[in-house]
């Protein structure tokens, strides 16, 4: 259980370096039988890499996903779908400079002292590169659930949010600015914000909100594996990510039980949706929302102090492209991980009866 | 993967419904030859139980660990610890008038989609009594992992938090008040708050935190099992948690990366720790810190309206003995599972270098 | 991965010692509405219990289940089954010679290397008790499988054995004698030949067949977890196992490809079956059949040379009560696993199609 | 669990089909640090592949492996070994006669009837071909495994046998000739009969035998996860294999236990192996060694009657560049496989004591 490895019947394990030749993965379990559509995937492969818009990282990388196996003539055949992403656009020698160099609050001083070794070349394995190939697999699970819909957007940036219910929200319009921000008004102050910060040199954080949708009742497994500790679990996952909550999350936690409380309607809908559509681990039919914290980039383009590897101090600054802020272009990595972790389950409640 | 194994070295499997004739499980995977101090266990298990103050449940469960295998000549042996916990205190009648009732923001309406049948004496699996399994093999967990430190405590109710930071805070105070809350002041306000909800037959939630100390550089692992997504995902499987935030959390989406940033001492410590002494999935000897929102119990005094299994609105209203604040209880579970992610990942690491 | 959980979907996971408290296991995975018949898992109780008849040990273990979880009115409710058998009849004091000493071809001296300490009262986790946790999880399996049928009879004893394909045998006569051979010439000459070994204060080998019927077409998975890999992983699982060959087995390997290719008929089935009902891994639903082989059990009454933990050479008799042959006993083990891998891969292939 | 998965600490998916794109896999759990010999993989690699000799297929295939990640500056990392082998001589025409045929004794038949679907291109996952991966991880193991030595060859085809213990054997020689065979006079016979074999347009079965040297004792997980156990299953998971025996084997099952048990010397070795290096499924430090059973390769090059998809009988002939004998190229993959399992309990081994 090297950690490399997430779900436990569509499950997908990954490998690659951002400066490795290639990353890619496995999908085992994905059933035979189900129509692939490569643009699809394409796309959603598109809303994550780099390069999109003034307000992310003017990287490139042209993330094309290279399918080995596992497809024939239009669909999956039931065997492991392997797949790679070539990585083209390295520029390792933007990153020599932090060879023997601790980049304060990167992973670089923990993977040394874990594993005695490490590919300096940027961020290595704890890049957010590593995620093109959770959206590459969220993007067929996304078609294995046909029917059930996973919308994320940003929900906050920094101290910019947004002010209503998602009920009151047109997710139609998620893709319409490239802050991923549906209520336009919100976008446009967030845009400003990333773009002042940007030119100041640092970085920001902000809040992705997600909602599924049409999520039959009696997903989740009881105890350890509820519903909501896997989407848990798959969030805090993704780079940068300090929090996760659903339904009525940490304000619940002010609540009295006469307010919490969803009452039923006859047909077992619920009038409130305090549960966040889970009741005891398992979904009861309600939408499934919840909230993923992300804190800001770390790489900022000021002078830092840090120390290398024989603990001298030194100061370092940061090159290269980078974001500013990383929620737009997380929101398709929250609804991959999201539609990995139902696909999951929507596989383990075909086990649960006689 | 049905979900009641919570570990990948150090597993613990459970079993056991509320009112069945006993719960308990296996722990596998726990190193041989670790003394066993048999009263500290049963010493975690009595925080954990009902009965013990004014302000939870004053339902009487004795609690009493039975260990079958796996412990010779008060070491472990290496081979898998069997325990089972009866359930002496079951009194089924209490529950009989739920038969076909599904109780709002319960796990009986979801659990009987799900399984077409459901043990409704009780919670079932549902339960919390489930939790005393955990309790008893995080107390072993604890006592593997000597020299790491673990202290949970509650960090609100309701309203009323504790206004300090986790430093200021003297957690051999933790104990003192049935709360366990270690600001005594706030634990008085606390217990007040509690004492006056329990009047008016509601509940209300509340947070706990949890600080981890002395954790070795280099636990957890890269991608998925990131030591914070195991963290959160043992956080959320407890029975009422909502939310899960560790090191600066859903604050930090507001902050910019200059401030965010913890810069480095020269021997690899940092001057803040907004990461929460984890960084990139994996511990960086700093502390690690968390905090969990708990919604208000489900079960009230009050007459609610609900739904039977046959979508026939009817009122209801709570009996038996339930606790009006779950956080007090929740604070041993919390330090049992966070103890048990602890173990997990020490033996994992065992298995990084060559 | 500590080795005593089996299954990826009907799971069992076992604990005990022979010697200690209890033994007992938990079933995870088994779905629910399965009406259980407790007194057949009984009856395959007592076929695997010593004492049934003058060729087996005479000790006497009572070896009651006590079911503690997840079966509720009569039927499973997909929780996790908890069971325990109480270790009634330890006689520890039969054992108290053997402390310090490593009986030839026992595991005492590599549990005590691996582990730095075992309990040495008995065989501890390696005693062929353990098996009776399996044969009770298997008896659930087995009333899962309704309709497919599970059969082992012993095939050989020493250099007896059936001289007939086993279409030509009566599965309803396997019980009608104790050796559990259903061609009952043959049996007398394995009773006779039993009887004499145990006289002479000795023990002999010999093989277990088994028949799997009504298998639909599709269980198994590709690649690893072939069927017939499982299944020789669980037969090789069984103490004092040497050896697993299914349909033409060792003497396919004498064969030439013209002789060895199953003809199809136009319905799929084939002529003749050297495939055991199993193609690349995958059942085609023709009959499966394998056979296991059993070394002679260890302990013997005759002196033998050994060493103690310190290396010093002494003579040894074994004591107590041992079975001269293993085979008739190990009948219902070899059926339980068997259960238990027809019934995983029934579960997984729920998740083959989409 | 979709069976493409080996291993549970030093673990290995693989991926692809032999007509797709390419095939490969990812091994995680390789600990960091370890001096990668990329030559020696591809010496194994050369030894697995087709077109070596005139007695196995003259198929040519390069098998160059492009490793992807994980390994940085000649030495592992830590993190995930993704790596692929493109499909270079893929010929799809070859088996455009057998799109709609199912070839008897081959998996044609069960992987339609289990998928609903499959890739008619060659033998699709079932082929042989899939075993590269498994010598490119199995190489990869070797060099973790320094020290420990693991010789397979080819002990029978047909009714040739060597008729020698494994001790008089020369290990040196197993490469000398085609077939693998270190004494020498057998390999001549081996060869002329499988040239006999193969001018009759026949296919003819065979044994392996595999000695593996200097395992330390301890190695083994008691109960389900015996050390003969995963190696068992291991072998079974081989193409073709119908048998699998270690130590004494299915010749313990005839034998006594007064002459089968292996008596003690002072330092804990044994007069005698008849254990097979494993005692309770625990490594004792003497050698292991098994024998593994093949059958004949199902492909024939006669005229054999089988029936289509519709169930209409038919006649066919093998056609294309297949193996007369599957052994003498079974040896390089019976260890690798071997060499995965020793390297997964040497990892599971560092998790036994406190």
């Amino acid at each position: 259980m090297a950690g490399n490895t997430f779900g436990n019947f569509f499950k997908l394990t990954t490998f690659g370096e951002s400066h490795g030749e290639a990353i890619g993965g496995i999908i085992d379990g994905c059933p035979s039988g189900i129509p692939l559509d490569l643009e699809a995937i394409e796309a959603e492969m598109s809303r994550r890499k780099p390069g999109q818009s003034s307000i992310v990282t003017s990287r490139k990388e042209p993330d094309t996903i290279r399918f080995l196996s596992g497809i024939f003539e239009g669909k999956t055949t039931g065997t492991p779908i392997g797949f790679i992403i070539e990585n083209t656009n390295q520029k390792s020698k933007d990153y020599s400079h932090i060879k023997d160099t601790y980049r304060p609050s990167h992973a670089d001083y923990t993977y040394d002292k874990k594993y005695g070794v490490r590919d300096y070349r940027g961020g290595g394995r704890s890049s957010a590169r590593e995620t093109a190939s959770r959206v590459a697999a969220g993007a067929i699970a996304k078609q294995f659930l046909k029917g059930i819909t996973c919308n994320a957007f940003v929900s906050s940036v920094g101290e910019i949010f947004i002010d209503k219910p998602y009920q009151d929200l047109d997710f139609s319009k998620i893709e319409d600015t490239p802050v991923r921000c549906p209520d336009l008004d919100t976008a446009e102050k967030m845009i400003s914000r990333i773009k002042e910060i940007k030119k100041d040199g640092d970085t920001i954080g902000g809040t992705v909100t997600c909602v599924i949708k049409n999520v039959p009742v009696g997903l989740g497994e009881p105890v350890f594996d509820k519903l909501h500790a896997q989407l848990g679990k798959a969030m805090l996952s993704i780079n940068a990510v300090k929090g996760f909550e659903f339904g009525s999350g940490f304000c619940g936690a002010k609540m009295k039980g006469s307010e919490h409380n969803d009452q039923f309607n006859a047909d077992g809908t619920t009038k409130t949706n305090l549960s966040g559509g889970i009741q005891g681990g398992i979904s009861n039919g309600m939408d499934i929302y919840f909230r993923v914290a992300f804190k800001p980039v770390a790489t900022i383009m000021k002078i830092q102090k840090t120390i290398d590897s024989q603990g001298n101090m030194l100061e370092m600054q940061g090159r290269g492209r980078h974001d500013p802020c990383v929620v737009p272009r997380a929101v398709p990595i929250v609804e991959a991980m999201a539609s990995l972790v139902i696909a999951d389950f929507m596989l383990a409640n075909r086990l649960t009866k006689a």
